[in-house]
């Protein structure tokens, strides 16, 4: 299927096509100089904010005003320079887009980038932007993160304001950014953080044994390296972190998560009858049935398993685990293959989903040239402490 | 949502912008003069046929001859004029098309044209054509023909040859014509059905209370004039068709449909993760579940039923019901109510579809100039009697 000509100077089609912006940031400031690029669920005064799907453009007004996330980058000197491809309406952990054709990983060109940030990780990893700001739900930047080899953070969920930012999960929601160094990360988040860290001094790397069982051999081999560093920083202790296995805490997640969306986009849907690929108008029509059941034990479960796991990292351990089980998924694939790809990847990505807590993921693994991410996990607040610890590594 | 301007001489939307077809017809023939429009389903040779959906299009060749009906059509004098909007992959009973357009309906434009053969329909009634070919699977020639005042009909299934032609749910696809008179609609089906005809001698209209008490009351008092024109041509009885209840039947079709047609589509699905509306998307979904049921029942109750209605019909008599219980809906309504009508058309139209019994929609009532179609179901191979029926109405 084809896809619209992309401007000539995106060499990766991170870009969403016809969707040009352009903001200059202030003439000082800590990302004096810089570019960075916003997904395309980010508001851009003045124009419409198209969340991947051109039905979704064709029925929302032009936003009033930026996005919190884009104002503070523009007034630290970024420049915007680009909207960036998302799965549409942010579902999708691969990174396709059937509408505005899915971005080249520029590491893996023949991999896909992983979504739903897409773009923006592609932008960063290609070179087109410096940063480039995405949205993580339930996975969508840790995912292109590992895929593209990037840093990339999921911060506590609420720590950074999600206005002007498109609605999928509310309680899952959240904003970061992804960059090539450890050090611009840092100094991005600092400018998108709130004040409501939780310091803490890391005395152990709790080794989600689970979580690396989960994995490919590939994956779990292509970390090894970066594990050796980092107990040799830290001491590690191995761990399982789930009694009753990841898959079925995922599973608690998607429905969880499932029944957050369908609400969200019902109304919308209802009004429009939008087109979607047959992936995410799947996802949505079994989502709706999702959303009708009684999820009252997956609510009391997600409770618990956050309070468990926060008592257990008590501001002192953090834990260690594969970003994703899987390396990025050759493009093309069939539909059954995607399915079981992301089924795959959520039983990882979906604990710090359920749970709020932040997760770095650390482009310090390659399987035969393509990137493998390492994640950590801390506990509520401890975004800076991870973002420390980042750079720590990156020096080491 | 907007949609690709259309050629100005298709003032209802008709036809399939940008896929312009023409081939002239013999130079003698029955047809000779005429033009008529094939559904974006038919094979025409050279062309790609889009099915409605632009994945569709381009994920398969050119057709490499006339599907069976075109070119029957041609020989007998009638040149093909235009290639005619459906619901995408014929999913659908009200003739909306998200890619397309949606075709108006000329003699209701505030309203649905019906579905999927919209815009055979469209082209027929609004003078277009002389002649359009459609595709009945659930509905789709006779709902079309009650929405927009014309005569159609759904054939015995298999009657009428449906190579090159899209395959849908095969135990349930059958070719139908569309005409503004009587005799032209004999004409055409005469060219295109088999010798397998069924002769028998029409003594009674057995008029099903069921199926009439199911219809709102502005269908229900549209039709008592037909009615009693068709009383005073033969004697009638009044009889309830379903002693379970229409809404189960059709609930039973459905069903099987769905897991035919789930089937058809599960490769290309998979192949080509294709864009659709969210109606079609989740009807898709939907129906991938109904396909892993165990439908031994309801396949068992087909045989049963069919067997029922063709014995209770005995070759002398014909059932008489409403083509749908439901006014075409107001265009724009928002896809719960589309879910409904389309639930409701199914009570009326899945009989033919679940017997494989030939079903004629005669355009005989008014509610308030919306046209209403009035229908007679006959024993299989009656089609002729059915038309013949058809014309002396006509004339009477």
């Amino acid at each position: 299927m084809s896809h619209p000509l992309r401007a000539p100077n995106d060499a990766f089609g991170a870009f969403v096509p016809s969707a040009p912006v352009h903001a200059t940031g202030a003439a000082t400031g800590p990302l004096k100089g810089l570019g960075f690029a916003a997904k395309d669920l980010f508001d851009v005064a003045g124009l419409v904010t198209g969340c991947g799907n051109p039905d979704w453009a064709a029925s929302h007004p032009p936003a009033r005003a930026h996005a919190f996330a884009v104002q503070r980058l523009l007034d630290a000197g970024a420049t915007l320079v680009g909207r960036t491809i998302t799965d549409e309406i942010s579902l999708g952990l691969l990174g396709r887009n059937q509408f505005h054709g899915t971005p080249i990983n520029p590491r893996a060109p023949e991999r896909l980038p992983g979504g739903s940030s897409s773009g923006s990780a592609a932008a960063v990893a290609g070179g087109l932007a410096d940063l480039a700001l995405g949205t993580d739900s339930g996975g969508s930047v840790r995912v292109p993160s590992s895929f593209c080899g990037l840093y990339g953070m999921r911060p506590t969920h609420g720590r950074i304001s999600v206005a002007g930012l498109m609605t999928q999960s509310p309680s899952f929601d959240t904003v970061g950014v992804f960059a090539r160094d450890a050090a611009l990360l840092d100094t991005a988040y600092g400018l998108l953080l709130d004040d409501q860290a939780q310091a803490g001094k890391v005395e152990t790397i709790l080794v989600a044994t689970d979580a690396f069982a989960i994995a490919d051999a590939p994956v779990r081999e292509a970390l090894q390296p970066a594990l050796a560093k980092l107990r040799a920083l830290l001491p590690a202790e191995d761990i399982t972190l789930s009694q009753e296995g990841l898959p079925r805490w995922a599973e608690r997640q998607r429905r969880l998560q499932q029944a957050e969306f369908a609400v969200t986009f019902r109304d919308w849907i209802d009004a429009f009858n939008p087109r979607f690929s047959f992936e995410v108008g799947r996802g949505l029509a079994l989502a709706a049935l999702t959303a009708e059941m009684d999820l009252s034990a997956e609510r009391a479960f997600r409770i618990a398993v956050r309070a468990e796991i926060t008592d257990r990292l008590g501001g002192r351990a953090l834990i260690c685990l594969p970003t994703t089980p899987i390396l990025p998924p050759l493009r093309g694939i069939p539909l059954s293959a995607m399915g079981e790809a992301g089924r795959r990847i959520t039983e990882l990505t979906g604990i710090a989903g359920l749970t709020g807590l932040p997760q770095i993921s650390l482009p310090l693994g390659e399987a035969a040239g393509i990137p493998v991410g390492l994640s950590l996990i801390g506990w509520p607040g401890s975004d800076e402490v991870l973002l420390a610890l980042a750079k720590t590594l990156a020096a080491a």
